[in-house]
């Protein structure tokens, strides 16, 4: 992995927690996108490069729903910028790391995603994410 | 704040989890450090700038023997640089975010830190860390 792209927030109400952070940053969030197949809505703040991601359910069923009701509110992932998302899950997979997707999806920010399950990886879900490159 | 300076995670077992992160982030970790005060041990990777402390309790009053009790093992907190930790302390609680120290401590690291109350950040705790300056 080249880099911590961004780290994803679960929240109840983004537009309350956009207003929070903000405040805890020192800057406001600079574009908001809903990613319907995840069933998410989500805020992009940028910290000096580091990208923080708020992520509200846009329905029940929605992973962040599931997590809010088990875990509460707070950090939900970390997600670190690969050059070839393919060849590293299966890179990640002969390591002996668990994935959640057998393949690359579309996430936020023009950028297809996986992820790791966190019980192979100390608790914390990891998410490989490349950016789509545009067609020239 | 100025930037993200580091990420810790709570694990049980320090050792296990070196060698696990050393496979997921593609990289050793380059210090071990114990804080006796706080009752953890704590070991640094570094990706691209951003740190990853692993935090091992070594008692069990520790903060992170409590924190893996209640939650399991995980992502703790969300470390940002500051360059004036008490007027960032003042300046935040002017905002309404609780502070769990009233005055910066010493951390890992050779920083003073202080920590915001996860209630009031979206479930999120968040530690102020000031590098300290050496005597010239």
């Amino acid at each position: 992995m080249d880099k911590l792209e961004h780290i994803g927030i679960a929240v109840k109400n983004m537009d309350q927690a956009n207003k929070l952070f903000a405040g805890l940053l020192g800057t406001d969030h600079y574009k908001v996108e809903e990613v319907e197949s995840e069933g998410v809505r989500t805020a992009f703040f940028n910290i000096s490069g580091v990208k923080i991601e708020l992520l509200e359910a846009t329905r029940p069923d929605s992973p962040i729903a599931k997590f809010i009701e088990k875990k509460g509110e707070g950090i939900h992932h970390l997600a670190f910028e690969v050059t070839d998302i393919k060849k590293c899950m299966s890179d990640y997979q002969n390591k002996g790391f668990e994935l959640i997707n057998k393949e690359p999806k579309k996430g936020a920010d023009n950028k297809m995603i996986c992820f790791l399950h966190p019980k192979s990886t100390n608790g914390v879900l990891i998410e490989l994410c490349e950016e789509i490159k545009r067609e020239s």
